[in-house]
C-alpha cells in the first residue's frame, strides 16, 4: 500500500498545514510594525498558552536554547543547586549547570520512573539557589508530580525552573498558583510546527536573581529580551518565517477553543491524555509492558519492546512498511523502548491507525499478536471518554 | 498601482520560492537515515559555499548565535583580545567580549569608513589571543581589507574570526589562503531563506586553542556539533524546515553555476557586485550621497538621507507607495541613510525596479529630481558589465 510520511515522535510532531502555508508565504522583515504587531500578538498568546500572568519571552534556537538560558542567566559560578534526573533530559540540566560551574547534586530516578517528592524533600537544602527539573521526561515518557515539589519550595529562596518543552500542551499545570519561576517550551511540540523556536515565562523573583547573577550570556540574555519584547522585537534577528507559523497554530489552538486559548489549550491537553490513555490501553491488550508504567505522561507513550526484540527493528518496521516514525529509546535506553508521541497535532483518527500499525509491526516480526485487540481497547477507551457512561457500556 | 510585499532588506532577504516550498513540505524527524543524508549533504556544501577545506558547523539561531560560538569557545576570562569595530556589527563584538570577561581593546572607524590594515598593526599585540572582525559591516555597507589584515596575523598566535554574515555570497574571500580560522554566516542572508541558522568554519588552530580555553558554553559547544555534523547529526533539535529549505537554496545556487557550487558563489558574488554598481551610480547620478563612499561591498548600499530629510520618511514612503521594506539606519544612524540589498536573489528587474522607486520616492518628497537620470546611470553599468566593449560605448 501507500506510505505517507508521518511523525509519530515526540518532537518534531506533525505539523498544522495552516501553519505550514502561513510559513512558506511569510516574506517580512523583523523590523516592521507588521511583524512587530505579529510578535506581539505571539508573545500574548504563549503567556495564555503557558497558563501564566509572568512575561515570556522567545528564542530562536531548539529548547536546549532556553535551558542554558536559564541556567546562564539565575546563576553563578560555585552556586548550590539541585538537579532532578530522570532520563536524558534531566541529564542535561547536570551538563548545563557543570558547563556553568554550578555545585549541582542530583535526585536521580531509574530510566522509566519519577523522581518522588519525597526524595526531593530529602536533598533540599536552603543553599539550593535553583531546582531544576522536568515536567515531562520525554526520553521516558514519564511525568514528575510537579504541584507537590513547588509545594516543597514555598517559602524558601530555591527556584523552581522546569522544562516543560513536551510538558506543555499535554500537562494541566497551574504555573503562577504553584510557583512555577521559569516553565520552557519549543515550537516543534505540542504548537505544531517545525523545531527552531524556544520560549520560557519568568516569575519576578526570578526576573530579581538575575540582577545578582554572574554567569556570562549574550544571545541567551533573558533581561533583553524581556525589554525588545515589549516594543515587539527580539534582541536578535528572530525566525521570522517560525514566528509566522506559531503565530497560525496559535490561531488554530484558539479556535479549537471555540476563539478562546485557554479554553483550546485545555482541550489540547486533553486530547493528548485520550490518545495516550487509548494507546497504553491498546499495548496492555497486546500483552506489551509500559516502560514508564507508575506516571507516564500524556505526551507520549513509552512501550518495553518485547523480550528478545531489539526495539531499532520496531522503528525500523514502522518506517518501511508504513511511512511512520516512531522514536527509539536514546542513549543506553536504545533497543529498549519505542516512543509513540500524543503532543500537538494528534487526532482520533491518527490514535487508531498507529495501534493499528503497531499490531502489524509486531504479527510481522512473528511476535503472538492478537489482531485487532489492541484497537479493540483503544475503541473502548474512546468510547468511555466520549459516549454517555449509558451507551459506553 | 498594485502593492507587491518585497524586501530590500539587508536581512532577511528576498526568498527563494523553491526554498520555500521545501520548506513548507518539509515533515521530518531529525533522528533518521533520510534527514541526515540532507545535514551531511548541507555541512559539505556550505563548506564550498564558504570556500574552505576546514569543518563547518551549524547552528539553529541568528548569526549572533555564531559569533557568540566564536567568543565562548575561544577565549577564557581575562583573555586579551582586539575588535575591529566600525558600526553596530562591531560593537556586537565589543558587547559579547565584555559578557565573556575578555580585556578587549578596540581599533574603531567612524560609522561609514572602514579600520585600516595600518590601524590595526598599530593596535595589534602578540598576547591578542583573537582579533574579532566584520568583513562586511551591515549597518554601514563598508567592507574590510581581511586580506591585507589577515596577513598582519600570519606568523602570530592571533585567530581571526570574520562575522561575514553579509560577507559571505557578496564578497571573495580565499579563507584557507589568507587564513581566516573562523568565518560566520546566516541563512537569511546570500542564501536566500529565512532567518534561524547560523554558520561557520573552523581552523585546526581554532579547534586547537579550544582544548585549552575555559569560557561556558554548552548549546553553542563547537566541538560537540562538529563531532554529531560528522554523523549527520546536530546536538540539539535543528530547525528541520530551514535545513531542507538551505538544502534546496544550496542546490539552486549550484544550478546557477552550471552544477558546481563554488563557480554558483562566485556568480551570485559578481551578481551582487554589479546590482551594488548600478545603484552606486544611480544614487550618484541623482545627486546623493553615499553613507559609505570609500569602500562600499556588496552586500548593500548604504545611501546618505538628504539634507533635511530624515530617512525614516524614505523608509515610510517604499512601503506605503511601493510595499517595499529598505533598512534605515540602525541606533544613532537611524533618520540618516536607508540601506537596500544586493545579497542573495535580487536580479536585474529587482536592482532597476529600487532605483525607479527610490527616483519616484524623492520626487514625491519634493526633492528636485531628475527623473530617469539614476536608472540612466544604472542602465549604463549594466551594459558595460555584460556587454561586449565594442557595443555598450
Amino acid at each position: 500500500m501507500i506510505r505517507k510520511g508521518r511523525l509519530f515522535t515526540p518532537g518534531p510532531t506533525q505539523l498544522l498545514p495552516s501553519a505550514q502555508l502561513a510559513m512558506a508565504g511569510a516574506t517580512m522583515h523583523h523590523r516592521t510594525a507588521e511583524f512587530r504587531a505579529i510578535y506581539t500578538r505571539v508573545l500574548a498568546d504563549l503567556k495564555t498558552f503557558v497558563g501564566t500572568k509572568n512575561d515570556v519571552v522567545m528564542f530562536t534556537a531548539s529548547g536546549t536554547g532556553a535551558m542554558e538560558a536559564a541556567v546562564a542567566n539565575l546563576t553563578s559560578p560555585g552556586d548550590k543547586v539541585l538537579v532532578v534526573s530522570a532520563g536524558k533530559f534531566g541529564e542535561r540540566w547536570e551538563g548545563l549547570a557543570k558547563a556553568y560551574g554550578c555545585a549541582f547534586e542530583t535526585v536521580r530516578a531509574p530510566y522509566g520512573e519519577t523522581v518522588t517528592p519525597q526524595q526531593v524533600r530529602e536533598k533540599l537544602k536552603p543553599e539550593h539557589r535553583v531546582l531544576f527539573i522536568q515536567a515531562t521526561e520525554s526520553s521516558t515518557g514519564v511525568r514528575h508530580d510537579i504541584e507537590a515539589i513547588a509545594r516543597l519550595l514555598k517559602g524558601t529562596e530555591t527556584l523552581l525552573v522546569a522544562d516543560a518543552i513536551t510538558g506543555l500542551g499535554t500537562t494541566h499545570f497551574d504555573v503562577d498558583g504553584w510557583g512555577m519561576d521559569v516553565i520552557i517550551g519549543g515550537s516543534q511540540k505540542a504548537v505544531m510546527i517545525p523545531p527552531g523556536l524556544a520560549f520560557c515565562s519568568v516569575s519576578d523573583r526570578a526576573w530579581a536573581r538575575m540582577e545578582t547573577s554572574k554567569n556570562p550570556r549574550y544571545y541567551f540574555d533573558l533581561r533583553k529580551e524581556r525589554k525588545n519584547g515589549a516594543k515587539g522585537e527580539s534582541s536578535y534577528t528572530p525566525s521570522t518565517a517560525l514566528v509566522v507559523a506559531l503565530a497560525a497554530a496559535l490561531d488554530y489552538i484558539r479556535e479549537q477553543g471555540g476563539g478562546d486559548l485557554a479554553t483550546g489549550r485545555k482541550l489540547l491537553v486533553d486530547n493528548a491524555e485520550t490518545a495516550a490513555a487509548m494507546t497504553r490501553a491498546a499495548a496492555k491488550a497486546l500483552g506489551l509492558r509500559l516502560f514508564s508504567a507508575s506516571s507516564p505522561g500524556a505526551a507520549l507513550t513509552a512501550i518495553a519492546s518485547p523480550d528478545g526484540v531489539d526495539s531499532s527493528d520496531i522503528v525500523k518496521a514502522f518506517r518501511n512498511q508504513f511511512g511512520a516514525i516512531v522514536a527509539n529509546g536514546q542513549g543506553e535506553m536504545k533497543g529498549q523502548l519505542i516512543r509513540i508521541a500524543h503532543l500537538g497535532y494528534y487526532d482520533y483518527l491518527d490514535t487508531i491507525a498507529a495501534i493499528g500499525a503497531l499490531e502489524q509491526v509486531l504479527a510481522g516480526m512473528g511476535r503472538p499478536i492478537d489482531l485487532g485487540a489492541g484497537l479493540r481497547a483503544a475503541q473502548q477507551v474512546y468510547a468511555e471518554v466520549t459516549l454517555p457512561a449509558a451507551v459506553a457500556r
